[in-house]
């Protein structure tokens, strides 16, 4: 059974993605379709690309997932679908896919990019502002159904790419931001375990500073400090984040994406 | 397989939408489900009515609408089943199918209402406050499974229909007001693409009113302006709309639904 | 078809929900999965236990609830497998399954434990801050696919239990307490119909005091009464709960879970 999954900027009240829905079953009536998000902030592509790349490999081989924040709707930005290595994607081509791609290409996956160029593929009707329903849905039916990349549009090798910030070495660590900040307000930044290898080794002696908070030492988990205690740690995807044990650190430290975030270990 | 979609004010927190489906799948197990919407505004049958209308037709044919805005739970309003076109409703008979009978009569489509008076398609217990987990979900999984609406419940044929209100001709275009305000912020009217049909030959002459802002001509989509421009096009379901580019009309309009919504052309 | 419902605290907006469907339908491609909430106060175990016990009764027999309420994630807390009469439980052992348990235990139905210690049933790489994804959707992916709970890990027979609060018996009827506030508004308390046989004999002389306020009579639904009017009626799952017609309780009685809640009849 094919497996799709949705995530767009257009909330849960409207009946929208109901709707994509109906139009993909209506031509691959067995796909199984799991929503990662509706509630991507309106029009940010940068993070709906983050929780693409960090959600995509727990799918099965061959899932494609659908991703509409588009801004561009209806102008000339290009419809497009991928193979990023074993998976899918079907959206706009605006830098949705950069981190997942980063990912494949760092270890050399089958990586294939098609400008979705063939309206028999699409709803008979195509609106100006709802490609998600005419366009992006029934492509992913007919690529759940089997169709080949190929098939669904004209090849091409120059997907958009997000300028993403990177964290930067500092003589005692690394100089990052926050990058995303979850439902439970734990901060997220883009300093990654990758970068903290040495730190690792003597985690009680790293020191994290966001917010105008210092943190001493890494822990595992929550569950080691007390409730109210303000933490850090590696978050699940492997990024370096800071929580409040059974709290909010976002309340704790008013912290908003794009904010500083350091650590330092000697 | 059959597809059977949900749409209620229940909102998502309590688990009231997830036992539906436990119910559902009790009696068709091989039905998939689409969520419409959950977050009705709490008893908005007009919402419900609006939202129905513009997504049952992107279901596959026989697809089974189960709608819960039921402010007269309990009481002598009939349950009903029905048949309008290829789609199928289950809910109260309270006026939620008026849009979609509208369209339907309009283009000749069949139209059946059965009077869900038959306990043996229902739970066996059946509350006083929850018909969609004891009669609703339980008619729908039946439905799925190849019933009869005849077998469900006496036929009828006086569906209970809402007032809705109608746009009215001026001598320079047309009068209408706010209908639904979706999770962007864009402020939709009662101004339909067929009222509009003149117009359209000149849509940079079209002027619209609404929220003491006055905007001059047409756009295809929100990428033709800037972010932040106050813009006026069709909406992906033919009714006439005010957006802010990457931004909120409702917040810049400070509207609501039922506020004055006005076109001219000449 | 195997079916499962999932209800974390994780909220809708960051992806989680989404992959750990992935991850199930990577073992168990065919289970269909119900949302039962992923709006539960987070680390809110009781408002879990509460919505899990009226929920699980109403699916297929042999349904996998995957509860991710989860405070002490990473830390010694046994993660859980448990079969609860006809239902299956996936979780950590930290009294979730309380009052599931406790309507098992009163009627007599099997209940069987089984410590999540089997590595080969998980994801390769368990995280310490999702057990959600690493062991509980895949354990619940083989539960789907028939592995028996034997297999899934080593018994054990004394499952942590939350101590709830139980109304009391007064000279004139019973104090009990707000334990759930629901989307709507409505005020439920922990007095149940069993505690009320008495006084329904009687309705109309049935008093109930709340947030400052007395209402006399309990209704059986909602419509029975003016829009606007505070009554008191037994909910669907057989709590005495206050409400306001077309309206919330909530906002009227300024209640909260936990507030008292007494109910008096002669």
């Amino acid at each position: 059974m094919p497996v799709i999954s949705l995530m767009t900027d257009f909330g849960l009240k409207d009946g929208n993605v109901g709707v994509m829905k109906g139009v993909i079953w209506n031509i691959a009536p067995e796909a199984q379709i799991s929503d990662l998000s509706h509630l991507i902030a309106p029009q940010n592509i940068r993070e709906a690309a983050l929780i693409l790349a960090r959600s995509a490999p727990y799918f099965p081989d061959f899932s494609i997932h659908v991703v509409v924040v588009d801004p561009g709707v209806g102008t000339a930005r290009r419809p497009m679908a991928a193979q990023i290595g074993t998976q899918y994607y079907v959206g706009p081509d605006n830098g949705t896919i950069t981190l997942l791609l980063e990912q494949a290409e760092k270890t050399g996956q089958k990586t294939r990019f098609a400008h979705l160029d063939k309206p028999k593929y699409w709803l008979p009707n195509v609106s100006y502002v709802f490609h998600g329903r005419d366009i992006f849905a029934p492509v992913a039916g007919h690529l759940a159904r089997g169709a080949q990349l190929s098939e669904l549009g004209t090849a091409f090798d120059n997907p958009a790419r997000l300028s993403l910030p990177q964290p930067e070495k500092t003589s005692l660590g690394w100089r990052g931001e926050v990058i995303h900040i979850d439902h439970f307000g734990n901060v997220a930044s883009n300093i990654r375990v990758e970068n903290l290898a040495d730190a690792l080794k003597a985690p009680e002696k790293v020191i994290v500073r966001v917010g105008g908070a210092e943190i001493r030492g890494l822990v595992n988990t929550f569950g080691e400090r007390a409730p109210g205690e303000l933490v850090a740690l590696l978050g699940s995807t492997g990024n370096l984040i800071v929580s409040v044990v059974n709290g909010s650190a976002q309340a704790r430290l008013d912290a908003k994406v794009g904010d500083p975030f350091e650590v330092s270990f000697s």
